[in-house]
């Protein structure tokens, strides 16, 4: 039997000591967020009373293509990375096709997902600068379940508002921030005046990240020694999540290849953008013209059908307007088990990129992620979350191309995370009892 | 800030090739297993209607020191293996102990445990001797799920047989079995002759490892072409999970280090076994004084409270009569958290070591297990297994014990999966709902 490599690690000492940012070498900068009381560009100082000051300055770096990983951070990287770089040869074989599909597995992270990446940036600053409490909103409960912890271990109090039908699907999630000391509660909620303002207008509400949003800044805002944290969409998360590709990147080389095809699920694009941005900055050289492909739910599908515009980020307008493709800050998306990627917006630069062709999107509707799936668990051994089953499924669609033409392509895609705590939505699937929604405005 | 290693992994050639067969090694020899119907010691023969003829050949050799990991089986354990050895930095800052303590964790295995180790050799020689179906029986649905995906993975059927209790508890890993399209029933059932007379005369009954074993033993026995399959206890089952003390024992050297103490839960004892017996082998050659300890829930307590003598495996008496500790076949163990360790005996093997002094048992209380995951989780970023806890509470105690004394001892412990799908009993343990059972024999 052949000796054939099916992951690969690096050492610690590999594991990335900068992250990239984009934002520094896009050809086209995007156009600058803006102070919706005013109208002007929005400055670093505009956001300090919500975010922490370093995570402001990020937010608006354009001339630093790499920010250095505090050591802080990077010693609790260790703790599971690198995550591995996997040959997915059951599920190649499943397929048969000719195409080399690699996947990078976040969901090997303590909390199952890639999210720990920023979470931990985004404590360390907080702390750094003497905040005591954070506050965040999370859907599925990736995100907050990793802030949940990243807060714990850097010594501060969490306070997460979780959509609340994710809250109600998914109670693992909520028990497993629990675990780690967080306050959780489902949104809308009458805790806050966003809160109560969105429940008067529709009392059965059933919350989306936006509502969360809405949420969690206000209690940041009126709190001292409180700030907010986000787990995508913003410039400042993604440059975090970048450590994924730029492992990726030093992996696929191990496997002596390199990607035609990088494609990762999208929700506010952080998972995307960190996979995506550390081998899109070969393409804007001109030295490689590889592909990126974002795969986002059909029924929520604001890069294929959205509009580009300023929009707010959040249901209340608490955010910056930012220029994005959005399909509007007050659409709620139905509740696909997907809860990580039900978000009206797309990240600014993600948004920019699509805009200048430098990157693709598709949609999928969510019977066709789940029989992606379950196709990938039964050969591959791993349940997918909800979200990465979108990034299985047109990476399945990929692949089926290569078996018509024969062409040994090499696509790489994000695993963002496991469906452990998913399980529902599979019993739901298994049972028949799965539907897709359409989008009204398609 | 200095350059601590967090992680050792080793490269995939490094994976053993051996799984090593501590029963040739023994000094003293444990007792035969007896056919119960003639009381004559067992050959192989007399297992070959239930298990796979390789197994039962493993389950009785007690000649060959090193058994070889067929090649089919170790490019399975490529998906996951080695799996990571972690020094507990956080957890030894937390208890503010001069101890060394490590892990390995088993937990990062798809299904979230060690069990896949043995599934996938026990699923490898079905399918190699012809066999189209295995049963099996599953407590807390570790095993199960291991073994539904170790079935799909070779192209066998699998019909699983789970503790009611446990099926009630913890539905998501029944859902996970379902995935990978096995066949879930809660046991006691009245799918079997052994299930219908329990429930006759406990209509209750809620349900223990001994009456899952019976029932999937009978319908293994009355299916052709069906094999029985099981996930501790037994003799081969420990030889198969030995991949992990043979992989922690190299990366141990890659830590420069060797432990004074080798901690693991204690169910059926193969998790045990698998980590201890080749550390194990270096005690029984004078070339070593590690001690080794198993630690069992209280409310279950064989090693620590039973009778060392002959007795079934099984709630209805359909397995040979084994030499072991044992609380008696017919014990059911109250509804802990804990569903792999609610078993009333203890293997053969570690049965006879126990005896012979060269290796230890202590019992751990439910609420003290959750108090330790809790600070584990806290910790070390991973929640624990309830089963998992066990050994991290007996590991608090020895590292405790090295605070008092100023000694840097070097614990070594298993965790064998974790708690993601078990959150429901973190729920109750942080409502204060978790109570202790006392042992009534004690």
């Amino acid at each position: 039997m052949s000796e054939k490599t099916k992951r690969y690690f690096l050492s610690e000492e590999e594991i990335p000591r900068y992250w990239y940012n984009i934002l520094a070498e896009m050809p086209v900068k995007p156009l600058p967020p803006l102070n919706p009381a005013t109208r002007e560009p929005l400055k670093p100082e505009d956001l300090y009373p919500v975010f922490a000051e370093e995570l402001c300055r990020q937010e608006l770096n354009s001339s630093d293509a790499w920010i250095e990983i505090p050591d802080e951070v990077r010693e609790k990287y260790k703790y599971y990375r690198s995550t591995p770089l996997v040959r997915a040869y059951g599920l190649e074989a499943a397929l048969g096709t000719p195409a080399h599909i690699y996947f990078k597995n976040e969901s090997v992270s303590p909390m199952g997902s890639h999210k720990l990446n920023s979470a931990l940036a985004q404590a360390y600053y907080c702390r750094k600068e003497g905040v005591t409490n954070v506050t965040t909103e999370t859907g599925a409960g990736q995100w907050g379940a990793s802030m949940a912890y990243a807060a714990r271990l850097f010594g501060l109090e969490a306070a997460v508002y979780q959509v609340k039908v994710s809250y109600e699907q998914k109670p693992y999630r909520r028990s497993m921030m629990q675990t780690f000391g967080a306050q959780v509660t489902p949104s809308p909620s009458m805790s806050t005046r966003a809160g109560k303002d969105i429940l008067t207008a529709n009392p059965h509400h059933q919350g989306s990240l936006g509502t969360a949003i809405s949420e969690a800044i206000e209690l940041a805002r009126t709190t001292p020694g409180c700030k907010y944290t986000l787990g995508s969409v913003l410039n400042h998360v993604a440059l975090h999540q970048t450590v994924i590709g730029l492992e990726a990147e030093k992996q696929m080389a191990l496997a002596g290849e390199y990607p035609d095809m990088v494609i990762a699920c999208f929700g506010g694009g952080s998972n995307f953008g960190g996979i995506a941005f550390p081998f899109m900055r070969h393409n804007l050289k001109g030295a490689s013209s590889t592909r990126f492909i974002a795969a986002e739910p059909a029924s929520c599908p604001k890069l294929t059908c959205g509009e580009f515009r300023y929009d707010f980020g959040d249901e209340a307008g608490y955010t910056p307007l930012l220029p994005m493709f959005t399909l509007g800050h007050d659409f709620t998306p139905p509740n696909v088990h997907a809860g990580g990627l039900r978000y009206h917006g797309a990240g600014v630069i993600v948004s920019q990129l699509l805009k200048d062709g430098l990157m693709e999107a598709v949609d999928v509707e969510q019977i066709e992620s789940f029989d992606a799936g379950v196709l990938f668990a039964r050969s591959e051994g791993i349940i997918p979350a909800p979200e990465s089953c979108h990034a299985i499924a047109a990476t399945i669609r990929e692949a089926a191309k290569c078996r018509e033409t024969g062409e040994e392509k090499v696509i790489l895609f994000c695993l963002s995370g496991h469906g452990l705590v998913d399980m529902a939505s599979y019993d739901k699937y298994l049972a028949g009892d799965l539907v897709n929604y359409a989008y009204k405005g398609r």
